[in-house]
């Protein structure tokens, strides 16, 4: 029988793991929990799927434009559209926030969330990222897979808890995570029910309803779940809060960060703006939080291999 | 072996689920359903238990300013509180919304997530109902009861979509329906997420972050799940659109709607204000939508034999 955490070399890291799991699911010991409170939340982006050289859903965003373009002859002229379709990314980028926003405006709303939800699928269907020439389900990270698959055959309810619009993961978490819909947390638009044509409908507005980061994190977590984590995964200082919360429960807990060094297998921005990981790793010092290193940690880092 | 639904006499509605159950579950049947998709959801307040005279949550508030009153001596004859401790509920309800929402304030708002379900879970444990004089979780209909165990015997995931608020009801939801936290979905406070002498806390914050009525159920339920529902239960109003949705779908599916007839055995408000159910049964009428007639459909309303 292959181990369950076969993709992770042997260390300090796969260690932790392996001694939190046997730790809070053994029966009569001193830090065991209820299967109903084994709860394990992890980041998406860049902590179970590829997040370099941007977020799968800003590619999602691009090739959205340009397939909505024909409709929209102004766009040739008019930015930030006039860039996307250029494919200057470095245009888009220097845009800001509001450059971005009116992007995801005119690809995620206005539409029924059962059109969204067609739309986003039939896209994840052909898509491929850019450098990797991967479809985006196969960018996920092979040792977090396993992680995933480990936990709940430990009895772990999974949660994924991320910036990234919930609807858009919805498409997707099920088949690539084994992570289903109601156990996704993410950002979301405002949404109205309406009846349209005398068919209820509920219809994505141009408004953002609530954006899940930082110190949103944790409150979503609450929020939805109503019980706190024992057990959280992130790669970046978004991630701090909610690692913050898991870790200040009564009993034991873990906590990892992953960190990009590895430039060969996948990419490589540990040190670069980024990341934004800084005081993620001081506290990772100070409270015994588990860095995971790419480089040193996976013996493999997709469920294929990267050939460069 | 006791019927899973020996509560329920036979009838329409006992038959309307023994044969939506079976043709959902039943493998290779034209209206077959993977376990995935069996969501059903429920109102709770007047659905699975008593909302009369007042909301459960309503009775937790009074109790609540009178436990606080001697912190606050201006109380003693300042509105809405001074009419709260007289026990004089028509006073404190010709007060309308804006007294209502200031006794919520002051006793679902300013305390931690951790102490608030502490607060509540403490005053579960010793109030009882003004006039049925029973604890709170008795108070759940035993036929509903079945029928929540009956769908989860049969692969259904279970969930509580009300207007309550959602702290509040998950302090009992898991002990009395056996629905667990995460599975709750009600209206909510915003909340931030701090740090509290170095210790991270989720504090209540004192404004509404969401109104789970009407249609902001459906909203709600696409929201937390992702996923349409394929049965869905209420019994006023404030559930039309969650069973409209529900029943939109493509696949067969289950609405019902509960009916307060019954004087003796529980409350009869069915042509009442308090009731607000007027389109609901129009509906049902012409779309074939459940009615549950408590006085007709139930064999016994409570687990224990009301007297009176």
């Amino acid at each position: 029988m292959t181990h369950p955490l076969a993709s992770w070399k042997d260390g300090a890291a796969k260690q932790a793991i392996l001694d939190f799991v046997a730790a809070v699911t053994t029966p009569n010991g001193l830090s065991f929990v209820p299967p109903s409170d084994r709860i394990a939340v992890f980041n998406n982006d860049g902590t179970l799927w590829v997040e370099y050289p941007l977020y799968v859903q800003a590619f999602f965003v691009f090739d959205r434009v340009k397939q909505l373009a024909p409709q929209h002859p102004e766009w040739q002229t008019q930015e930030p559209f006039a860039s996307v379709l250029k494919g200057d990314l470095n245009a888009v980028m220097a845009g800001g926030e509001t450059a971005l926003l009116q992007l995801v405006v005119v690809t995620h709303a206005g539409m029924t969330t059962d059109e969204f939800a067609e739309i986003v699928q039939d896209w994840f269907a052909t898509a491929r990222h850019p450098t990797l020439h991967r479809p985006y389900p196969e960018l996920a990270y092979q040792p977090m897979l396993e992680l995933l698959a480990y936990l709940r055959a430990n009895g772990f309810k999974t949660f994924i808890v991320s910036g990234g619009g919930v609807e858009f993961m919805r498409a997707c978490t099920e088949q690539v995570y084994g992570v289903p819909p109601e156990q996704v947390i993410g950002s979301s638009a405002k949404t109205q029910f309406e009846l349209y044509d005398g068919k209820p409908v509920i219809r994505r507005l141009p408004e953002l309803y609530f954006f899940n980061d930082k110190a949103g994190k944790p409150a979503a977590i609450q929020h939805y779940l109503g019980k706190r984590p024992i057990a959280a995964f992130g790669n970046s200082d978004g991630d701090l809060q909610m690692l913050q919360w898991t870790t200040a429960g009564p009993g034991r807990s873990l906590a990892m960060i992953v960190r990009h060094t590895d430039g060969k297998r996948e990419f490589c921005y540990d040190q670069t703006g980024m990341s934004s990981l800084k005081q993620g790793l001081v506290e990772a010092d100070q409270q015994g939080w588990i860095v995971v290193d790419i480089q040193r940690d996976w013996q493999r880092v997709f469920a294929f291999e990267l050939e460069r």
